[in-house]
């Protein structure tokens, strides 16, 4: 047997039996039972050194990317169903790193009932992980084309913590390697603020009831999952549709623990908000007069939406505020700048 | 616009219209029709200096990876529909780079009518291909678990090609390293069969009509695509079976490519059949008496197909000659050898 068989002999005994799934891993392809209608689906890559730290946790890593993955389901109003999971890997960590990735992507996927179908195991300098994850849309597919002029533009969340999450992350990570004791924390914040803005960096809550929600009542005209920048993500859901996006700066949801850390780093948390990246948030659009019933759902979809600004005629994303209009669509992360 | 926007944007003038592709690359995720039945779904993650040379032509690397996954469809009997390709690359190989990738992957996927419908970018060090892919089974779908004592074993093409194949490329690889002229190629074997031995590594053929044929007339009891040699893959369909396989040495196909390779090498053509990796054939199981059936279809598929052994009752993959028995589900590539 090879490590790849004998990878999969103990995949299979972290997989829970899954009604549909008539061949899950271990054949040369997964074959699942489908009904008739339509088929969402998305893949990402994750990249060690690029989209997470050198030397994260493989478990955080796997749970991170499932996220990510079942983040892009969401903004499409879709149910997930199974996804495939390939990683590739130094093969001095041995066969439990990819058990691990698994582990962890199983747990971000098992309250979605989501289950695994499949993969690929390789070696590699640094750690890649791929998902491709599929399921199956409630209604009508979210587009992020769809937005009129006249809509209410919402964000479910706080924006901005990923980003500090981040930067915390990043100096945490940068002590470590400098012999720093187990537990150092950033001077000047509270531990309990500290702790929540790292959640929210490794461990994005994926917006999968809200979605399905919007697309199921018919609430959303568009949607767009905030991964790059709300700024950025805005400008997307603008140029997609057609419009002009307008988020007036004082409707942006700050939470306290980052506006305690912006503090702290003598940052404007307004621009972690508009520039941070990796919030995992949803961004939408909807009918003027159904902000009773977007806001009345927060309660059932275990996050908050904010009404945060208005789609107008024209192109672009703008933050309006007293001092006028500034254009913020190129407020986030171009994962390839400069190619 | 970032640069995967700016990517997406030059893809989609490659892309040719698909009925059914109903969102494709440019939203969160993608949307496809699909009607009631079974869906097969595989993926492979290529990884440069690993799963292909450092250095390759992008192009290629995209057509091989997509060869690669159709194989895996091919071995199900499932016609191809859709698949998702992410590619990590140095950003300074500019937007060019996964341009090429997706012109290689489509130019082996378009004669199946399979569509690309979404993906991924990111950066790496090294170059990272993954394709996810999904189609649809012909009859029930072929697994590697249903051969039976009896059975007569099958292999289609020439395994081994593309290990020599490897062979010559990683020599002409150091070759080019160090300076040599822009077409070396290798002292005392005809320029045609070098040839011939490299486009079976750079360039394989998934035999997915093949496949497809075997499940719609009910032809194979089981089936294996060979990808990490014939000895491996064989050992992997008897353990999934319960059967022993074995093969008649007298009776493995041997490409004159391959055999005046050998010679000039001094190697023993036959380990390379056994232990070569790469060959994306099929290696399938039929009831006795068959024959006439399985060898009469290899005008339509496209390959010629090799009655090569038998199964009995036991366990294992064997190798049969005068000499006796031996065993060779050991033979083969290993990706995490030692982990």
């Amino acid at each position: 047997m090879t490590s790849e068989d004998r990878f999969v002999e103990r995949l299979k005994e972290l997989l829970p039996l899954r009604p549909g799934l008539l061949v899950g891993p271990g054949d040369d392809a997964a074959v699942v039972e489908i009904e008739e209608g339509r088929l969402v689906a998305t893949t990402d890559l994750l990249v060690e050194g690029v989209d997470f730290l050198p030397g994260e946790d493989p478990e955080r890593v796997g749970r991170r990317a499932a996220a990510v993955n079942l983040s892009d389901l969401a903004a499409m109003g879709a149910r997930p169903e199974f996804f495939l999971l390939s990683v590739a890997f130094l093969r001095q960590r041995g066969l439990e790193y990819p058990l691990a990735v698994a582990r962890g992507a199983l747990s971000r996927t098992a309250p979605f009932e989501a289950a695994l179908a499949g993969g690929d195991l390789s070696e590699a300098p640094q750690t890649v992980v791929s998902i491709a994850f599929w399921g199956r849309p409630e209604a009508a597919p979210l587009l992020r084309s769809g937005a009129k002029p006249g809509d209410v533009v919402y964000v479910s969340g706080y924006p901005g913590r990923a980003a500090a999450g981040l930067r915390i992350a990043r100096m945490l990570h940068a002590f470590a390697s400098q012999g720093a004791p187990p537990t150092p924390r950033l001077i000047g914040l509270d531990p309990t603020k500290e702790a929540e803005l790292l959640a929210a960096y490794h461990d994005p809550v994926p917006r999968v009831a809200l979605g399905r929600a919007l697309a199921r009542e018919g609430l959303a005209h568009a949607a767009i999952d905030v991964s790059d920048g709300l700024g950025l993500d805005a400008g997307r859901l603008a140029r997609a549709s057609g419009v002009r996006i307008v988020l007036e700066r004082e409707r942006l949801p700050l939470s306290p623990a980052l506006t305690a850390y912006a503090e702290v780093e003598f940052l404007d948390p307004i621009e972690l908000v508009l520039g941070g990246g990796d919030d995992y948030e949803l961004l939408f659009t909807s009918e003027a007069g159904a902000e009773g019933e977007v806001t009345a759902g927060n309660a059932g979809w275990g996050v908050a939406v904010h009404r945060v600004g208005v789609c107008e005629e024209g192109a672009g994303a703008i933050l309006r505020d007293r001092a006028g209009d500034r254009n913020i669509a190129g407020l986030g992360f171009d994962h390839l700048a400069g190619s």
